[in-house]
């Protein structure tokens, strides 16, 4: 009998073309597909996300789920899975869960981090960690501007135009940003019930610009207000960007959902 | 007039063969004379530094030294040469020092530290920074056994055999190894006089082994009577160790040492 499983992975994404599949290069998808065609001698084993992440995206608690042909003991899935896989992606946990349990529809709430280094020159340790801004960005500005964001909101004007989306609604729920002790590292923080297309690294794009004072502190409720990806700032690059984690509801809650639905 | 400069540097060692040049690939010291020569239209600028890193070590605090066809404002010279150098390398300081000043003759102490982890699964931010050692490692036992080092001593057991040198004598200072709180983590660092070839790396191949329990505590005093390298442990992997930083005599102390030897 096949048993589904959820698994929480981190990956570095700077080897990979992205989360998903593509033709032009490896991505994290395929190299779990792989891992898993392996242990089952050749059987192909589709993994699904929680989500894309972008080429040079890393994440620490990216979420995917899979069916494996039998049951297995979660602890020697987990070791077999680092084992076979490329260090550049570690499988955290795996549980077995519910024949339903699906890691992108399931999701409830996503959380990223996006890291700045604000040095006049990068650490070469960050260089792919985190983007380097040498600027001098004023933390409060950001601060202050941040909690426009903060309930449900129309966020078209931070959705790259290349989405297939059409419903721009999304419910925030925290919008942070940390300076460091010595003030040359931020890290932005975000949680929400779910990201349009890029919205993150825009938003921070824009907030470095109020930081730096080209933008009002106010810009963030006007951009909501305006629904216009061009009225924005820049998509900041993908490599300072960290989907934190995922969550999900409770089994029992899944379950019931799924009921709802006709599923069982 | 040409001026001598003495820079700090910090590299990411992965993208490397090493500090020195090599004819199989990039090399950091290939690097800054590259850069050397884009500044000053095409002259051969040599590049001296406090000495080799393996490939795949790391700098947080290499020096070097270099003589600039003529005197340039330190701050212009800094952001030059950043600017033109792969994100991998970064200058952190510069500054004009007297024309026999020399980084490797001069350097009275050097510290490195080692990084290891020993969770069962490393984090793919760690794999080029940290040695993979998930074992059940004992820390209490490497740090009993440290102290023996402090000292002059022979070290030939901590050389390896392809070494040029045939004075193994070195004065150690400081010699420890840290857990992080979640005990996960070792730091080693080492400051001495002057480390042979492979040295702290076969210390810390040797301390592993100590701590997993394969080695007894008072082994590392055994080797420096025993002047072998095959007693020894194995030789750590490039990738843990970090050039912390490099210490020199006062100017002043240094030209009264050049005085002394007919320099001026």
């Amino acid at each position: 009998m096949p048993q589904r499983y959820k698994a929480t992975i981190a990956y570095d994404g700077t080897p990979y073309v992205g989360f998903q599949v593509q033709p032009n290069g490896p991505s994290i998808q395929a190299a779990l597909e792989k891992a898993l065609k392996l242990m089952t001698k050749g059987q192909e084993i589709p993994v699904y996300g929680s989500g894309r992440t972008d080429s040079g995206v890393h994440a620490l608690g990216q979420v995917v789920h899979f069916d494996y042909p039998s049951e297995i003991e979660t602890e020697g899935l987990l070791r077999a899975l680092n084992s076979i896989l490329d260090d550049a992606i570690c499988v955290k946990t795996v549980e077995p869960v519910e024949k339903h349990f699906h890691a992108r529809y399931h999701a409830q709430r996503k959380a990223y981090l996006y890291k700045v280094s604000l040095a006049p020159f990068i650490s070469p340790f960050d260089r792919h960690y985190v983007l380097h801004h040498p600027y001098r960005t004023d933390v409060s500005r950001i601060q202050a501007a941040l909690p426009a964001l903060i309930g449900t909101h129309n966020f078209k004007s931070f959705c790259s135009t290349k989405t297939d989306k059409t419903v721009f609604d999304r419910e925030i729920y925290r919008a942070e940003c940390q300076a460091s002790e010595d003030g040359q590292t931020l890290t932005f923080y975000f949680e929400g019930n779910g990201f349009l297309y890029n919205m993150v690294r825009i938003i921070v794009g824009t907030c470095l610009q109020i930081g730096d004072g080209l933008r009002p502190v106010e810009n963030l409720s006007d951009l909501l207000r305006i629904q216009d990806r061009n009225a924005a700032g820049p998509t900041a690059k993908a490599h300072g960007l960290y989907l934190h984690h995922v969550d999900y509801p409770s089994r029992a809650e899944r379950i019931a959902k799924s009921e709802a639905n006709g599923f069982y």
